[in-house]
């Protein structure tokens, strides 16, 4: 395998809150929901950086397509970070997805490794950590 | 939020076993578990393309860190996917992911919209697939 990502697909309760909360919510571009005429095909893609996807598929199509159980959704399961520039920006995007409906679980702070950052959980408990690294290169 | 993504964090229950899985037997380049100097800091860490980086975390220090219970994993909550060039990759691939201790949980096969491509199931039982999309470009 080859050290490279194409799709991150997130399990979501509803396609239409999760495309609200995304999209309207925290600003991310999409053309909204597609595949609406395939089986289990209703999803929404957000194009990222290089060839790098991020997609809201409902669970219970991916349990059905995937041959996995619906099970409880598991916060500690992964984490998705969003780098930003500053310890400001980490401010105005934690206070920005608080305004969506997130739930925040850990507030904007000094972390033990020197840089800045918080965590919220989206509408499906789904783990997002924004945080300003002095070393990462955006 | 822009859309770019800049870390992905697999909650895992062994920093080493997942290192061996991802490592020796998908061959992932890793410079290993880095970070033990710090509590709840020890991770492993991929470096995919466009400073995207792909990190194995102790499910323990996720829940501790970032103020999440620990629950059973959720296997219908995402799914990463691997693009690769060819059906014959995604056999390879695949196969090389049974060796590897995997759990194949949908065989290679064509899909619907026209790609090919299987799943499976890492020791924590995240969910891979591996796909080809005739119009995705790598």
């Amino acid at each position: 395998m080859q050290n490279r990502l194409s799709y991150i697909t997130l399990g979501v309760d509803s396609l239409e809150d999760s495309l609200k909360f995304y999209r309207d919510g925290l600003g991310l571009h999409t053309e909204g929901i597609i595949g609406n005429e395939i089986d289990n095909g209703a999803v929404v893609f957000f194009k990222l950086q290089s060839n790098l996807v991020l997609a809201l598929w409902p669970r219970k199509s991916m349990s059905e397509e995937c041959n996995v159980p619906l099970r409880e959704p598991d916060p500690s399961g992964f984490m998705l970070a969003h780098n930003v520039g500053s310890p400001e920006e980490v401010d105005t995007l934690m206070e920005q997805a608080k305004q969506a409906g997130a739930k925040i679980v850990r507030p904007a702070a000094k972390m033990n490794w020197g840089g800045y950052g918080g965590c919220f959980q989206d509408p499906d408990q789904h783990l997002w950590e924004i945080v300003w690294n002095p070393d990462y290169d955006l």
